[in-house]
């Protein structure tokens, strides 16, 4: 099982966003308190668990009272390092990579897309919500010159891994991998999230298509 | 746990496509057989789980031959429902949604997206890709004329269980809610599955910015 020094198990981390999102919605909403009953609620886990979860980050209800919003909705977002600006670039302008440029909601996030690299000449410097286009052979000169925490990768299945590689050597701290192909680049320090959207489908479609019971 | 009439693991379900994307790729490669090692390999699972995971479908591999790739192939697909057309709408065209709708990956395994529904008037009539965007109002219309498989739903948070509740109403089988809300329609026959884009970029995140160790 993957854990960091703290020993948290990778199942408690993916926990970690959808107790930040449902903190948000209870501050949208003016609501200052909750329990651990209500978050397990949410989070379709028991309260123990809840408590559990919280205790790992150093984050203690108090009897009686339960969890305080704000303080936990801060605790979390500084866990999940998104009280900072991390400066993202895209690699690759075909469907994936052209949906993800023109989506916005990334940046509310602190996640910020600075650049986009493409082999296809037609596209070279042109602009989308004025980010720019650069040639693919650009990547490390840019990778020097700008700090970049995440690289999104959404080249075809072909070039995934070579990809991959150069930005292990352009020093990028970690790939969200939308490419079909498991990278084999574990023996470098870089992260690698896959997210696989056409497998999420397949799954729904199964569930359609089969006699499945909920 | 949930299973479908065959007993089967949602663990299971969700491994499928993984298995139906790893023997497409062979395919291309124009590699005929592979065995339960190969496809452990790439799953990182054991031949054991591989044996067992494929004999769920009645997928048995040949001794000292192992598994004949095209037959396979076939099989998942058709366990996958996508040897078949299956209609999607998309609800929303925010910045989501207009991703979706410009990306065209999904045709090749079957999922055609027939309408996109909006309640900003800016929009109706505007055809993007050839998909047209409706006023909300004719959804349930659209939906008895047509045999609707799956929406996609990319609604703001405040909307979505509202709009989930009509979409129950018009017998649309599935929802692929990117919404960041549960959404609370347990009790209908529809099936739902969520896909988070920014949990998975949070996850990324906290994986960089803590001591993770791989």
């Amino acid at each position: 099982m993957i854990k960091n020094e703290k020993n948290i198990s990778i199942a408690v981390i993916k926990r970690l966003p959808k107790y930040y999102r449902y903190l948000g919605y209870l501050l949208d909403k003016d609501i200052k308190k909750t329990s651990s009953k209500e978050l397990a609620n949410i989070m379709g886990i028991t309260a123990s668990q809840v408590r559990q979860d919280l205790n790992n980050f150093g984050c203690f209800g108090q009897q009686g009272y339960g969890y305080d919003v704000v303080s936990l909705y801060i605790e979390i977002k500084k866990i999940l390092g998104i009280d900072s600006i991390q400066n993202m670039i895209i690699i690759g302008f075909g469907n994936m990579g052209k949906a993800l440029a023109s989506y916005s909601n990334f940046e509310k996030r602190g996640f910020n897309i600075i650049g986009i690299f493409e082999k296809n000449p037609n596209f070279f410097n042109i602009k989308i919500r004025n980010i720019q286009i650069f040639d693919i052979k650009y990547l490390e000169d840019f990778c020097t010159q700008n700090k970049i925490d995440i690289a999104i990768l959404t080249v075809p299945n072909g070039s995934a891994e070579l990809v991959a590689k150069m930005l292990v050597k352009c020093n990028v701290k970690g790939i969200w991998n939308f490419s079909n192909m498991e990278l084999n680049i574990k023996d470098s320090n870089i992260f690698v999230e896959n997210i696989q959207l056409t497998d999420s489908l397949m799954t729904l479609s199964y569930k359609l298509n089969q006699n499945f019971v909920k």
